[in-house]
């Protein structure tokens, strides 16, 4: 395993990580994520990525009960939470969302109840909340650390412009700007890791933690020839992916990068993996997986991308078109 | 229910809110304070306003009583309480009153006790304390953030400039102003809200969170005809409320507004409660119902409010005559 | 009683306070201390003062077993400690005294258990440190408050431009300076007090409580005829007072203020105690009696302290011939 | 025993002091351990030096348990733990070494729990740390101080460069920069305590522990007729020592200095740990014998550094050439 500092910290995350998002406690129960985890650190990821908003809190719970039973030693792997969503969706009460310093800090409580820890190392505003302003924000992140309860405090999906709000907001009050940022980031979405965060890269130092490698599972070619039973697009609770996923026009590009990968002798998801983990501006990409056989197909993108040359990354630009 | 942001930060909270204040221990036991915090609670107020010197503390044990049978999630609302008074009124020992860091601390730490919570989520200076350096009441106030015990501080019942005060002291010294204050406002008393406050509100972007919308009961019209028995103005001890506020002259107005009440088919008290928060500069109005009706008559005004037209104010000005 | 507010800070302390000093475990066992604690209390007396340094600690055991007893709401009166000298005077380990953060922390802890309480409201700095740096000491009291174990931080017996350094660090590490300094202040040692620290007043605002307001006894007039057994000052243990306090020049004096007691149809003691108060820059005058009636009588210098005209002050003035 | 103040601060080491380094657990046992923590704490060393690094951990859970068994008042001594290289050498997880938040706060939380203790009276960042932002160092360290878990902070083996701007970060945020470091220093290695950090010593008023004051034991002349069996030398694992230590050389002046301990009627040993406390910028060197009578030798050193005379001193550098 590679290992990327977050940014400007000191901190060494595995350049791939795991995450259960919506799988786990929906798909992954707690045999098989046992096992997911159990391959994931046997292979030398670090970092395990969570929300409350996935699943209800229930993702960070079956996290939790396996972390007990894994009984790792605390200090060689890095856990995180998000918070802005709330655990009941639409059920949420109006103080239950967003990055008020009530939701801020009573999601990180229960979190760390949820998960079963002392401390989270890594924390995000999962949204930006144009509805709290930007000092709150970063006195309550600054708080959680001062009381032990967080490491690193970050924000995920926000624009360049918001996060370099937020750092200039704490250089003036004394305090820590956000360490890291988790944006989307693929072989379709490339426009805010390879335009719009440049400057900040340059000027805060901030570290990336990517999800959604494989465009919502587009990028496997599993759907090259339609979506089958039982894939994650299939459930009909996140059909809203379907529209935009499913474009026949996307679809046919990833046919194409399925040339590039038979050249490479390896599957699509190991080459779309190993594309980004080639910017070195990405610490760690998030998968995943809800099989063992996808996890070890992935991981096999930490052999590859030293073979991303110059000449194959051109030649995936121009199929995808996607370049800023 | 609506919702409104406290002023600049995240917290919503619902335009109507609850208070026990005198009237918890002294005319609604358990029972009644059981049924009307659920009531207002499935209602969708979220916020239950309270202070040590509401019946000496007493209110605060009621509340708190009530909250711990109810068993709501603690993060779907939220608590407040106020120190200055005391707990003993004119039998407060020296240190048992005012904004010293040892009466704020030590009131805190007493509040928390009474209602059986790890963290109060609004803490108010409840009146200002000449006898006292703003910096220690900042300073105090930050620590209290810091420890976690509370979440947001707050004035209630100071000038504007003491409000600016706070605030600029505040920031000289890198730490957090007040974000919310909690004046008197009414139909008969506009001048803090309506002019006085104005720049606090702009420059300051406070909250508030407003104490008798009906003027002690004068804007239900109960008065109209006299003092009933059993009304909150018959009790002795709060005798010293009748002088200012049965002045014949204003109950005079009042007739007059219950023509207006006639006309939108609706009480005097919903009229008079909907006039708060037809305000933007108010984030909610606390109620301080004491039967189940009352409330029920006085959230009408979330209705009512969207229907108070520019004619309709225009004629409660005139009939008021207290616009600033 | 009357309160006065200490320095620029809330707290409002008895102008007249109870110092259990070397007295407590040494001449006043558990049974004793009791009832003169309560006589003090039972006159509104709210601030008692003591110190790691007054007889190894036994006198803060004493106190605490005292107040534990007792059972006074903890809200109505202030406890003090006091930090350099240690606990085992010429035993003390190099680690056991001085200003270093760490036997300002360990001192502190240390006394909040032999006093069976959870914070001090006042701590202090107990003599200057020159082998301290400033920040180091600013900073540590600072950590203290913030963790809740003191309220209020201040220094014993430290010169003008000490309490004014300790002010300018503070400052500019936008923390907190000392509230509180303890200079011996009677008729006979009247520079400090009334030259030294006026512009510390002035420009800090600090508050004052005064130790030896009967210059060791010396005031009461029980030496105006030689010393007699079992005072303090037969104590061989504080021997060392002696020479300097029984200068035959300085009884003279006292003997010559008996006249003006006289008038007065009161006793040396409370006349002199009564001039200390009659600074207005003493915030509290501590007194250190060792039986219930020389108490009594010093409590008389409340109803006397507004006699004392100009006329009286200035005859004072003449037989002392100490005012700077 | 001689005591000097760490740098600024107020804390005051024995001149000579002790370290468990690697000896413990390896050579020396709970029970010589404890005989020989005995005899220095018996002769006024208060400061026993520890680090994560030192038998992966087992130098600390050995000295912990010492310290429990001899129940010393915990404000007699001083206890350090450093991190930086983990626990498990080259089976370190990447987040289990350096010196990011994540691992100085779980290091941190490891020593106490190992050493069974509340709080470390000295952490240090064993090594410098270029994959760390240096805010990330200092603001870490504060928070550990802040939240009561260490009392001073400090680095090990930095460069003066490094050192100043620690310095220079911590005044920038208002915050407390490194008060001591621990280099090596002893007649061979000069260059740092002589002449890199005296612009250290001047601005930043920096205390320093030295190690190593016997050049591995070099110094003691054991190794001027060969390696002995049974000395830390010969244990194969600290091999990479010996190439630079037995070069014959650095032998023969160990020789020749022998011909001065002679004259001076003293062991070589007294002799060079005599020179390191000679220097001023000297706060303390750590011993590390690993039997009673080298401990007795090398304690000798405190009544003969008076002795060296400048005549002697210099005689000692023409032998070394090593001055800078």
């Amino acid at each position: 395993m590679e290992y990327r500092r977050l940014g400007r910290t000191g901190l060494q995350l595995s350049v791939l990580s795991y995450g259960s998002w919506v799988t786990f406690h929906q798909q992954v129960g707690d045999n098989l994520g046992d096992k997911l985890m159990g391959l994931a650190y046997d292979n030398g990821i670090n970092f395990f990525d969570n929300a409350e908003a996935y699943e209800g809190g229930k993702s960070e719970e079956v996290m939790g009960r396996i972390l007990k039973n894994k009984n790792w030693d605390r200090t060689t792997y890095c856990i995180s939470s998000k918070a802005f969503f709330g655990m009941y969706g639409k059920n949420n009460k109006p103080t239950q969302r967003g990055l008020s310093r009530k939701h801020l800090t009573e999601a990180c409580h229960m979190a760390l109840k949820r998960m079963q820890m002392d401390y989270l190392d890594l924390f995000y505003c999962h949204r930006p909340d144009p509805e709290v302003g930007m000092e709150e924000i970063v006195r309550t992140m600054n708080t959680l650390i001062a009381q032990g309860k967080i490491l690193y405090w970050g924000t995920s999906e926000w624009s360049a412009g918001d996060i370099l709000e937020a750092n200039a907001v704490a250089k003036g009050l004394g305090l820590e700007g956000p360490a890291m940022e988790q944006p989307q980031y693929n072989l379709f979405e490339r426009q805010k890791m390879e335009n719009d965060y440049l400057p900040v890269f340059k000027e805060v130092g901030i570290g990336t933690t990517i999800w959604s490698p494989l465009a919502s599972g587009l990028l496997t070619g599993k759907y090259n020839d339609g979506v089958p039973e039982g894939s994650r697009l299939s459930i009909e609770k996140y059909g809203w992916l379907k529209e935009a996923a499913l474009q026949e026009e996307r679809v046919e590009k990833v046919r194409q990068l399925k040339t590039i990968a038979d050249e490479l002798n390896t599957s699509l998801s190991a080459l779309s993996v190993a594309w980004t983990i080639h910017n070195p501006n990405v610490t760690t990409t998030i998968l995943g997986a809800t099989k063992e056989e996808q996890l070890t197909e992935n991981l096999k993108a930490l052999d590859l991308y030293p073979m991303l040359t110059t000449e194959v990354m051109d030649r995936m630009d121009k199929i995808m078109g996607t370049k800023p």
